[in-house]
């Protein structure tokens, strides 16, 4: 879609140049929210505000909440109060709450003084809970029901009071705030008849997640039990609120580019690439390169201590780099797949010995494949085709043994650190390829002098 | 949740062997679908059907459907004909496409055996469309009304049809076949008259995807216009389905598990971590395992040419692996980060000179902190602190010099390659940390004995 927007794009800034108003807003009122959001996020700032006021009123709401928040303080900062409290009124709560966690202090005191006072309140009840926290995601507007209703008040509660409620499809049946059920619309709908209680249609024992539950498992379970909204409860079962679908799409996409970004060696980033400086990712790239650089400081501590064998056969050296990659990404191979199972849940701390039972034969298949390769290539390129000097059938077993006992290690380490990481309350992703590559180079070293030690007499 | 499992299976167990099955029942028709087909994942597979046996037939299907597909081939090979129909006529169509695409020819024969003639029509039509495209994962199960309905008339039909429909929440307006609008049981509901038409409540120009988009594309529009269904059309806009948000969050999963596992240099797999066998691990391992280490003897070459000046300088060797290592680093981070804004539409290949000012720039920021950092460790370290032979002030200058310019080109490669592998039609992924170490490792060298060259007189 983004060729889409373009065109539009360029066509909106050509009228915007000609002043044509009126055909701007035919324009923009065809458009979905985000894709006018994405228009929005190339105009000049400070003709945000002459844009947003051609939008009808549900539609600018809608609009700006799908809006980064670069775009969103412009345009507080350019519309009046009158127009900033219609925007609000038009919010759901847990949207404004978006909004206010990125604005600075000053912006969030207008948003505030422009709400009513009910938003103001549940505005300010969800910035408590921890970041990252079901009770920071979710939205306190749901609909209400009792157990004794029949269907046709349910129906007719939900037609009243639906207009508010970000989802009207699943009700949630309290009992003196207690949730004791819940029950669809379709179940309403497709009630035999109108006289039936709720109660005895509603899923009794729903699944429900705590106000302190993690986002990411909130986003796991609806993707689990295949929900459109989770009941958030607090310590009591008392109902405070819902998280929805939408929300738990963009956790999942969220969370996803978080772990991406660890297992890189990178500390994960709020921002899309191109709304990033060269300063942020400076920032958030430096932290593991200078760490991991330092660290390096083994691996060459080891070559100097080697450093009289290698003087005494140079040829070594030319396949530490094949080693130490070999290993690094062997390695890195299995840290990524139990990372990601971790991540899914698919593993838990006690699988680890059948984990590392499963790395071990996975590794010998490699480890044998990749030493017969290695050994071929090293007696045909390097001997025969190009006679490196130095080279001959003992140098190949060294690097082939090397090979093979370095893949090993790098499997049994790559898929044990990151469960160890996860029992000792570390983010496992942490432990992905250039953590295990540094540890796995240090091993490949003291493996490759080890051997050619013993079967090279050096 | 797992650990609450745990406990249920294993008192289920027990029960099991004591054939304690009423009690056994009673459990099981509290659990929510994916928890039975969890628990009977871990069961004996002979045990199955007699445990299957004993849930409600509408909560025996959803089961069925969560189930991976070893339980599902064991169960139906274990049920008699009659059970299967009563399965199928559970099933939605999407749910009984995803069961056949798992199962052998025979079982799929009686699969289709089994199902309403309606139903193996449409089976047999989404089989016709290709792997991962919208067509292979909507269902053609949704609600259709007509344009000049009245909002009471399509209530009604909603609550005459809908019992078979996987979501009734979004119905469709079709006109002949061809889709018209869009209009939420919402704004049904909260329709201000019940004699208001359909199609002046509807949302004109729904967004839609062709049978042929791919899942990802789909996945990630639900997501961006947060919706709980979108349909899906053939070339002539005739609305052949409608894909549902819990297939599309299956598919973010899916799609980030394989991006990962891509980007660790390993092909895909539809397995979990605990269902691979160590040759399934091994089979999606040795391809880039092998082909990376074949690679590498480019740099064991470059070696190879200057090992004269290793010879006349052995010190320099120690630095070898703490420069490829950040080489590689840097390089997989700017790639990683490339790669994951790719996948989510927010870079396009127009933008690359844009990505390639922004990398030199933070490229530099890293490069110019970590050369001094290493300057100062190795002044501190290797020569002040272990005395090393060889290393004085301008093997320090070499090697932050190499470091600097590696760093640079790096991020240089590591943001191109991604792009360019879009613009040609490749997975982007591929060019991640493995790919792009491999080839910064030869860069950093050459740039190395350069350097040494130069400023060293080797």
């Amino acid at each position: 879609m983004p060729e889409h927007n373009v065109t539009v794009e360029n066509t909106l800034q050509t009228l915007l140049a000609e002043k044509k108003y009126t055909t701007i807003r035919d324009v923009l009122v065809t458009m979905n929210p985000a894709d006018v959001a994405a228009v929005f996020s190339n105009v000049d700032k400070e003709k945000l505000p002459l844009l947003f006021r051609l939008l009808p009123k549900e539609q600018a709401a809608q609009s700006f909440v799908e809006m980064e928040s670069e775009e969103q303080e412009a345009l507080i900062r350019g519309i009046s109060d009158s127009e900033l409290r219609q925007v609000m009124d038009e919010l759901y709560v847990d949207d404004a709450v978006d909004i206010v966690e990125e604005m600075p202090a000053n912006v969030v005191q207008r948003i505030l003084a422009q709400s009513d006072p009910e938003m103001r309140k549940e505005i300010n009840e969800i910035l408590q809970y921890p970041e990252n926290s079901a009770g920071s995601v979710m939205t306190t507007e749901y609909v209400k029901l009792s157990p004794g209703m029949t269907v046709g008040d349910a129906i007719l509660r939900i037609r009243r009071t639906g207009v508010d409620k970000e989802t009207i499809y699943t009700c949630y049946v309290l009992d003196n705030r207690l949730l004791v059920g819940t029950v669809s619309v379709k179940s309403l709908l497709l009630a035999p008849n109108d006289l039936m209680t709720v109660d005895s249609i509603m899923e009794a024992n729903p699944i429900t997640v705590t106000t302190h539950t993690d986002q990411e498992e909130v986003a796991r379970m609806m993707s689990k039990y295949n929900l459109l909204a989770i009941p958030v409860v607090d310590g009591d079962n008392r109902m405070v609120g819902i998280v929805t679908f939408d929300d738990a799409m963009d956790v999942m996409e969220d969370e996803a580019t978080e772990d991406i970004e660890i297992m890189a060696g990178m500390t994960p980033s709020d921002k899309t690439y191109l709304k990033s400086s060269p300063f942020d990712l400076f920032k958030h790239r430096i932290p593991w390169l200078a760490l991991l650089m330092v660290s390096a400081t083994f691996t060459g501590l080891i070559i100097s201590n080697f450093e009289h064998k290698l003087e005494a056969l140079v040829a070594l050296t030319a396949f530490i780099p094949m080693l130490m990659d070999t290993g690094g990404n062997s390695g890195s191979q299995s840290s990524v797949t139990v990372i990601r199972a971790l991540s899914l849940n698919e593993l838990e701390f006690r699988d680890l010995p059948k984990v590392i039972w499963k790395e071990i034969r996975a590794a010998v298949l490699c480890g044998v494949v990749l030493s017969v390769l290695c050994f071929a290539k090293i007696i045909l390129v390097d001997k025969m085709i190009l006679h490196t000097e130095g080279v001959d059938v003992m140098v190949a077993l060294v690097v082939c043994l090397t090979m093979a006992v370095t893949v090993l290690c790098a499997k049994v380490v790559g898929c044990t650190l990151p469960m160890l990481a996860k029992k000792m309350g570390f983010d496992p992703a942490v432990m992905a390829s250039p953590f295990i590559t540094t540890i796995v180079d240090a091993l490949s070293l003291l493996v490759y002098f080890g051997f050619a030690t013993a079967l090279l007499h050096l």
